[in-house]
């Protein structure tokens, strides 16, 4: 790797940090030149705009995501187990590996409302995300520990909603108690995934 | 009510708008002054620092919130048709009465890293809002609706789970089936709740 490529990762990686305390928006070229004790002019030779630099934010992010959330959980075994991995992945991801929670939340709720390239990128990771889920639930059909006709999008929208609580439950409440529901929560699901309709 | 402060809510009600599609932190003086048509000095007499305006913006949105989301669900049956009004009254409120989705959710996801008096504001009416869901799933044990047993407080994070996969999905993804999934994923909720354990 180059040591251009290199020094670009690491300036992405600090404004991921950044961003996750303070919000995509929060982020400009300024501020993270304090962050990183670079120069506003070095930094905009990486990154043309503000723009240009959330997206690689995001992108940067989900290259960690990858690594850390998405990568171990497909060296699991396919099935229950797989989907355990994602959500113990997800729940080290936010707690410890981004210290300001997971950035995906935060720009959720701050771009929901702005339309443009930053918010349709956010949109794709969020899109493959519940996608991952929901193929990651399949596994566990074509294992035969999931009933045959499970909704394997439903499955993966209720366990996103256990994720968004805990994240909100976690973080804002600091309710010490989240981590424990939120894995009652998946094992009702589990549960509830693994029977047959009546 | 005098006229100074009908004048006032009538600037909150402005502000709550405002919040909840550019988050609080986007909140300012001089911005409330432009969408109100008033002037900064005076908004200024009105609210002496942008930390007192933020309170009581979510002061302002919590009376709304009580108004329309947790009055129709008391004037409902106690029970299992209450928790659905429940959940009915919030389906509105993050779709219809705030066009920037549901201003607790967006003030969460921004406020988690930031102590500070508006975040304890914050804590307060989120705190209050899942006992409100706890307390009403209450009534539906005590109606023999619910398994005796039923944990209401995990019941509640997991109905809150529900509505955070929803205001994302609906929100951000713009996913057309996010209702009818929130739907089902409570019809799911309310079913295993009404079982006994096995």
């Amino acid at each position: 790797m180059r040591k251009g490529e290199l020094t670009r990762q690491a300036i992405l990686d600090d404004a991921v940090e950044v961003a996750a305390r303070v919000g995509l928006g929060g982020l400009t070229i300024g501020q993270l030149a304090v962050h990183t004790e670079m120069s506003k002019s070095g930094l905009f030779a990486h990154f043309r705009s503000k723009e240009s630099l959330q997206i690689e934010v995001l992108q940067r992010a989900r290259e960690h995501f990858i690594d850390r959330v998405m990568r171990p959980a497909l060296a699991t075994p396919r099935g229950v187990l797989r989907v355990r991995s994602l959500f113990d992945g997800w729940l080290r991801w936010q707690s410890t590996v981004a210290e300001g929670g997971c950035i995906f939340v935060a720009a959720a709720a701050e771009l929901d409302d702005q339309p443009g390239p930053v918010r349709d990128e956010l949109v794709r990771c969020e899109q493959d995300w519940l996608d991952t889920m929901a193929v990651v639930a399949s596994t566990a059909v074509a294992e035969g520990e999931f009933r045959p006709d499970l909704d394997n999008e439903q499955f993966a929208y209720e366990m996103h909603g256990i994720m968004l609580s805990h994240h909100h439950a976690g973080r804002l409440l600091r309710d010490p108690r989240s981590e424990e529901r939120a894995r009652r929560a998946l094992d009702a699901l589990i549960a509830s995934a693994s029977k047959p309709v009546h």
